[in-house]
């Protein structure tokens, strides 16, 4: 019996477009004799329409589009697709409208339904606000095989494999009670950095814990801030990797389950990216592709400064959009080192894309000339250093209004940390590509990317960073080292850490209190950044949800 | 028997300040012969500290203050504390690693913990990512008066009141067939307008239907986008209003509950404000002041257009802060009408607050010329109009960094709706103050306002509204009237109606069709639009979560 994982790239509530994806994915499957199709979590909608479903409307529209799929595919073939269900019940018994559902179409019809029980809530993740969750696992037999069906989280409540109970249930455990051949699990899990090898540790040790075969088929793609890298696989009864389906992209892997000896028979395993830096890579290329695309837009239009985050963030958009694409703009200001100009237009020679280099001495005269009465008697400080990101910001926005490009912003994950940038100046953009990557992050990904032939400009690499706000000016005088600060903010952001707990680990007292404050006091920015791509397990954005107005990190100094 | 309800208004994770403010409350009480004095949900930290709950250091600091404090509190008096308390089982049973308490302090000690059992998981709520719902109801004996607890939620959901089921358990009912004498609630309940009407509704029905006397203890204050309107209330056995704490101040209300009749004795019942725009007004005024406050600025500067948006938010400003610490700025360009200027100049001598007036034609003509060949052969258009709200929302922000002012962002529901506003121009600023309220609601504010004495001069009310960012533009040039527009969006965004009931409410389909377009284009300037106080069932902000990459809209068409 032949089996068929498709991991598909929906777009956000394209109803049409999507179950085109699924349609084609499940002709070519029939053309392979596959019996069974198996489509990613919510594939019919994409992961995750969010308060759309909240339009009784929009689910109205799934239900009429789910019908017209099953009326339009492959008789032959038996396909899940992911959508959502009415929760009948929900007025009488208390609860929500909905379901997070698979159903199973099959010779025209929808034949059978199948609810998510564990319903995640932390981190990026909401569904409560949405779905009811599922109370019982069900199966569905193909020919002489019992198959459990899963929901992505359904799977993610090992007590063994994470040393603690996340949730009270654990639908694996209950289906191998029932007597299942095969267990499926259609997730839509989002990439965040080695995530893969976590799954598949966790889905090893649940096939051998419970004896049963798995097949996991993830999305792919990037929706707003969430990427999803795909990396669907299977295992077989003995714990073993049979097949994978590749990284960041669309893919259909088709695999047997041998009926006598009910298990999954070797098929093909692609590869996964060498390196964590070619991972990560990898990832934000597929993000800045699919909402540039998913957002109607061709080309991008980015500020480059001759340092190094704009140098990754041109070279990333270049490799995801192509160079034609790609257009760098110079505004340099008095400050402005000559080095900085040269190395952005040799950053840009290497990557043959356009530039436009727009001097902005001149209107930080006028701004000087028109604030002066008002600023007579202070000193130059943040507010003028502030003017100039801002022109830049209003320069890179006239450009993006004018020509219908994305404006990307190039500001990493340290500076939006401690707020080391300037809101409505270089954080203008649609779409923040590497407020999620650490600076340190950033100079490792632009030696990867060197090492398959140089890009980015060494002196770009060596020099020591600098806003050029003003006459000198290195971010070392403003902030530790970045090695320090992005341990520091690793152990704050990522593992929850406290002060006495970071302290330990060899930091100085009082560059953490400092690094806590300047976080504390810089949420008003991030509230008001641009979405995120998120590579790591916790990023500013939909999983970062901080009060502005709040003291406890000044008290607990 | 006495009872007091403290109507508090913590600062979020200022454990210290919080923990004060029940002391003071507290001892203020027990002067009176108090025997039991309730405080809102989570007092001790304020409603909501968000991911702060996800630190286990700030959870720990909980912990300490509140055993401070019991030690603290007059050692007679019971004091109903809101904190959060761990689930010691979670890692072994599944779920999630907090409640959401109320602790019940009296003679020095903790003695009783009450969990609070249903979880919003709506709007801005997402009380699943932090709590674990508590698993049963409790009560609390007070002389001879058997007390049940409950936490904010756990009374909203009566069936035979909203007409459906909203969680399975009913927790007022199971207190009831406990037999208790009195109910309590300890809320944090954010402001919409009126709501305050429906929740004296339910009140009163459940004190009916259950036969309970109730008392509802609700926090006042301003919390980033949420306001809390206080109107703590009392209800006796036969669903009469026996006490009413202040609206949008704290208070502390003190009630006799008479151990005889087992009942609530009517006390002080503070009056409702006289209108819906009298509600809203005193809203805003407060979520201005206590954001402002909270933030640790005592100055806002805004940009003064001499339209109606502005001239509301300097309005509001002035009532919540004082005329001397509200600047206004004028920043005309060629295009604004002689009117712009003396309408805003009049406003701002009605209000008595200082202005500057930096014309900005000079900075218009330099981005003129920086763009020039950039921009050569194309038409004036969105680009410019942009440009030049971005120069005025550069000069705002440089003030506002220069001299630490807060600033103030103008804009109205209507327009963040629609996208008819500028990101990185008229959007910026700390807080949306009346990003929350219709156009039309804007109008009817601002003349409730001059009825208590005209300070919005006549003109500004009366012109037509324009943007001014062309000669002679008009907004009704780009959009439906006000009035219509402001009925769709009600539709679209608060009642979830689809196109087909908002043309059979008596909309043209092409309307209706250009501004559900319109507010789907829009989704990412919202998406970086500062906090906006809530004054509505649904605000843009925490309760409203829409994905940006999407083509639903476009779709259904």
């Amino acid at each position: 019996m032949k089996i068929a994982l498709a991991q598909l790239n929906p777009t956000i509530g394209y109803l049409t477009a999507n179950a085109q994806q699924i349609l084609i994915a499940a002709q070519k499957a029939a053309s392979f004799g596959v019996n069974l199709l198996l489509t990613p979590e919510l594939s019919l909608c994409g992961y995750l329409p969010r308060d759309l479903l909240l339009n009784p409307s929009f689910v109205e529209s799934m239900g009429t589009t789910l019908q017209q799929l099953a009326q339009d595919l492959p008789p032959q073939l038996a396909v899940l697709v992911g959508t959502v269900n009415l929760n009948t019940l929900a007025t009488v018994a208390g609860g929500k409208p909905l379901f997070n559902t698979q159903a199973l179409l099959h010779q025209g019809k929808v034949q059978q339904l199948f609810h998510k029980r564990l319903l995640p809530t932390y981190d990026v993740f909401d569904e409560n606000r949405y779905f009811e969750p599922g109370t019982e696992s069900s199966t569905y037999l193909l020919s002489q095989t019992r198959i459990g069906i899963t929901i992505c989280e359904d799977l993610w409540n090992d007590e063994e494999f994470w040393g603690k109970r996340n949730y009270a249930v654990n639908p694996i455990a209950e289906l191998t009670k029932l007597g299942v051949d095969l267990i499926v699990n259609l997730s839509a899990s989002p990439y965040s950095a080695k995530k893969q090898y976590i799954r598949e540790a966790m889905l090893r040790h649940a096939a051998i814990r419970y004896g049963q075969p798995i097949l996991y088929a993830n999305q792919v793609g990037a929706n707003d801030d969430l990427i999803f890298d795909g990396c669907s696989v299977g295992f077989n009864r003995a714990g073993e990797l049979v097949c994978r389906a590749r990284a960041f992209e669309m893919d259909l892997v088709v695999v047997e389950f041998d009926e006598e000896q009910r298990d999954l028979m070797p098929a093909s395993v692609a590869s996964l990216p060498a390196s964590e830096d070619e991972e990560i890579w990898n990832a934000l290329v597929l993000g800045i592709k699919d909402y540039t695309r998913k957002c109607g837009f061709s080309q991008v239009v980015i500020g480059l400064s001759g340092g190094v985050d704009s140098a990754l963030v041109a070279a990333l958009a270049t490799a995801a959009l192509g160079k034609e694409n790609v257009l760098g703009v110079l505004m340099p200001s008095p400050y402005s080192s000559d080095h900085s100009v040269n190395d952005a237009l040799q950053l840009a020679d290497n990557l043959s894309i356009q530039t436009h280099t727009l001097p902005i001495g001149e209107l930080m005269g006028d701004y000087d000339r028109t604030l002066a009465q008002l600023f007579m008697g202070t000193q130059f400080g943040v507010a003028e250093e502030n003017i100039q990101s801002r022109i830049r910001g209003n320069l890179l926005m006239a450009i993006a209004n004018k020509f219908n490009y994305l404006l990307l912003s190039t500001g990493n994950k340290s500076e939006m940390a401690v707020g080391y940038c300037t809101l409505y100046g270089d954080m203008n953009g649609g779409l923040a590509v590497i407020g999620d990557v650490p600076k340190t992050r950033v100079y490792s990904l632009c030696r990867w990317r060197n090492s398959k032939g140089e890009v980015i400009p060494a002196n770009i690499l060596t020099k020591p960073p600098s806003a050029e706000l003003k006459p000198g000016q290195l971010d070392r005088d403003s902030l530790p080292p970045y090695d320090i600060l992005d341990d520091i903010l690793e152990r704050l952001i990522n593992r929850h850490q406290s002060k006495v707990q970071i302290i330990a680990a060899g930091h100085e007292l009082e560059v953490v209190n400092r690094v806590m404050q300047l976080v504390a006091r810089a949420e008003f920015k991030r509230r008001q950044a641009p979405p995120v791509l998120k590579i790591t397990d916790r990023a500013f954005g939909t999983g970062w949800r901080m009060p502005i107005a709040s003291r406890w990190i000044g008290e607990s100094w």
